[in-house]
């Protein structure tokens, strides 16, 4: 059984400022953006957690192991050097899903995400030490199948894209209904899901959903541990061995 | 008319790298792709130009006014500081989506993507100074209506990002179908395309069909210039109109 | 009596790949060294660590609780990220010029700072956990009195610069020869420094020794703990209380 | 004959930022100053400009071919992607000094380093279009000899580093008080200085005075250009004809 934890990350009253008094330059919200995702993925990553920018104004980190102090730590850090502070709700779950509700909803109690007036909530629990298993978290790595051969290398940039960003907004959808999991692109033709303890089937059901419904053909390793990278790192080196015997499409490391 | 330039940004043989001689860790890959967009939103931007981070290991981007040289001296910055290099394909058009397709096929002739001899491209031509005129850059900025009221702090973030997202795979792949234009999340809840000159009606059209198929509620603000950063920063006041009268849902600034 | 675990860090083979195979642009240099620092910052900051940039291509960190895992990891981080790689060498011991001279030794028998063949040294050894005391680590932090106003409001920044610059450069000298101390310059008018069990009237004895050499006028805020980030808080609370009181120049916060 | 353009950058109201309401983490201070010094080396070197650190809370730019909108720019971008702001006086001169002068008067009569109320100062003016000449600056670059093999190789890295450090102090008060330059220490064994229209004969002083002074032997390679790039450039590629005959300790490559 899986218990992740997860932290939703928001940027307070982002929208707004990015408005106010005028619309800032879009070079340097993107840099901002993206440059705040990267300190997050430092931030978190040197705890054995991962993030994703999801919206970029609302991230969504996977956080077992990292406790309340710690990201008090990193909401201070953030408030330290950048224009804009984020507020932070952290729940666990059997399911991702679940769990991501109710770290949203402690965010939502405190207010708007437009309430000029909310600043750096950080509200929410963590799992005990001791209730910490090496099943905690699983974590399914995809990718397309020759994405170089078929799309990059032959097809304009964009419409390589949009195969790719087609294939993910299927995957993203259905894993999400269908399995509770949530679904990241991550860029090239990578997406990384965080799931309850699917089986060998849901994940051949969400390969097969995929390609019946938008003609996108996936692989994918899927990994467990107790944090988000030892699972992670897992589902990558299945994911590899997917590439070499180049047979079946699913490859489950445990 | 518009007459729009588009570099095609691709990191050199990075599949490969990013699991050479193991599957390298995910945060740090994660920082990497997010730092190296930052810096090309800054060094394309501080010379008028806008970047999209699309794939992270292939990007787009609008570069009028933006010559060769400049183009060198950006991919020299990047092979100082990174331990990767990119390739560069440069070209123009009266559609962003033929000139991408050019600005691609430069760096498909010189190799695969995941050649590893291949380093460094850089091809193309540029718009002369003569030749260049304020309409040459059309951009449109959508967002969706009361996005925050409506999803951010009623759903579940991943089920907002959802929303967002069917929304964005379904206007990018229509507005690249239906009216030659390359459309690009850029977070929140936020879209922006280049577009060729497209008019009022065209616009509308893509706000209804994606309100038709997915059922997501669009605005746009559109702008024009001699450069992205002008027409897209007349983009994004057309949109504050819209917000601010309520009424239109496209506005056009020009 | 304190037990400093320091930690040098050096970029491999540094000075020969800046000019090869020509020269390359100064700015990037400066952008990857003081980037490089940033990183370097959040790393051993984010497990209580300090680093100072010192040369830039050689760096100090005061690494009290941070294992030789911690080390490896920070040094892989680095190679995934940067075009140039790191070596690492850990020594402790009662005084931080004897704990860094053992950990440059480290380097210096593995190989010269120049050898292209040399990459990614991690030698050394850690305090073990159960012989830690919050005693470890005793820092001071120094700053100029009146600074802002006898100097950065009155002289043109460069002469306001030759002053903090002799004073740090004999305050430097001194803590080394004659207290076995290491002081690194932190920005506006603050050095950090490093030390053994030194007493009240040792660090006045530095702050009369620099005002009669060379005419600076310092104080100094000195704290102590299990790590670094614990001990310059202290020395920083420390500090404050000496600005406040306005009397005595030295303020111990044990 | 020589005229630099000179860029005093100060933080607005930092010292008091620094600790209020509470003495904030130096590892996030030290990060934010080391970006902050990064992103300005990127948005000045993007125009051919060089910035050097300094004091970090106050920097000084050679701004030679950068305009006052271009500043602006500069002082925007910032403001969008810090939690600081910065202002910005801007002089020109014969001499680097009386430059630098005169552009820190801009600031001064504006209000003080620490008055809160006095934020995105932006005055001065820039040499015109017209008037600018390939002679406008010259850049000496000095490095200490041998030393790896004297000092990186051999000492500890503290020593090694008072060893450099005690030179530069010399190197850049003399070079100020007889030679109306402004030296800066940009790493490993190198310093930059910006000086007026010297010739062989006074760098050859400034190299024997180190020597007689604090004993450490440099050597410095002297390039001139339009703007700081082309005559830093110029200056790299004369040290290296220095390294390479490694006979004259000076060499102008005009």
């Amino acid at each position: 059984m899986t218990n992740t934890q997860l932290t939703h990350v928001q940027i307070d009253n982002y929208g707004p400022w990015t408005v106010t008094p005028e619309p800032r330059r879009e070079v340097d919200l993107q840099t901002l953006q993206s440059r705040l995702f990267a300190d997050l993925s430092q931030l978190f990553g040197n705890r054995d957690g991962y993030v994703f920018f999801s919206r970029f104004d609302n991230m969504i980190a996977v956080s077992n192991g990292i406790d309340m102090d710690a990201h008090a730590m990193i909401q201070e850090s953030v408030r330290n050097r950048y224009p804009v502070t984020m507020s932070l709700g952290v729940a666990t779950g059997r399911s991702p899903a679940t769990a991501l509700g109710t770290a949203t909803e402690l965010l939502q109690e405190a207010g708007s995400a437009q309430d000029e007036h909310r600043r750096e909530v950080l509200e929410g629990r963590t799992i005990e030490a001791d209730f910490r298993t090496d099943e905690d978290v699983q974590i399914a790595h995809f990718d397309v199948n020759d994405a170089t051969e078929n799309l990059t290398d032959r097809l304009n940039e964009f419409d390589t894209f949009i195969h790719i960003e087609q294939g993910y907004a299927e995957l993203m959808r259905y894993m999400r209904e269908a399995h509770d999991s949530l679904s990241f692109f991550v860029g090239g033709d990578n997406v990384i899901a965080v799931c309850p303890a699917l089986d060998r089937a849901d994940y051949r059901d969400a390969v097969e959903h995929v390609h019946e419904s938008v003609d996108v053909d996936l692989k994918v390793g899927v990994g467990r541990g107790e944090t988000a990278s030892e699972a992670g790192m897992a589902a990558k080196h299945a994911l590899e061995e997917c590439r070499s015997n180049n047979g079946d499409r699913v490859e489950i490391a445990f």
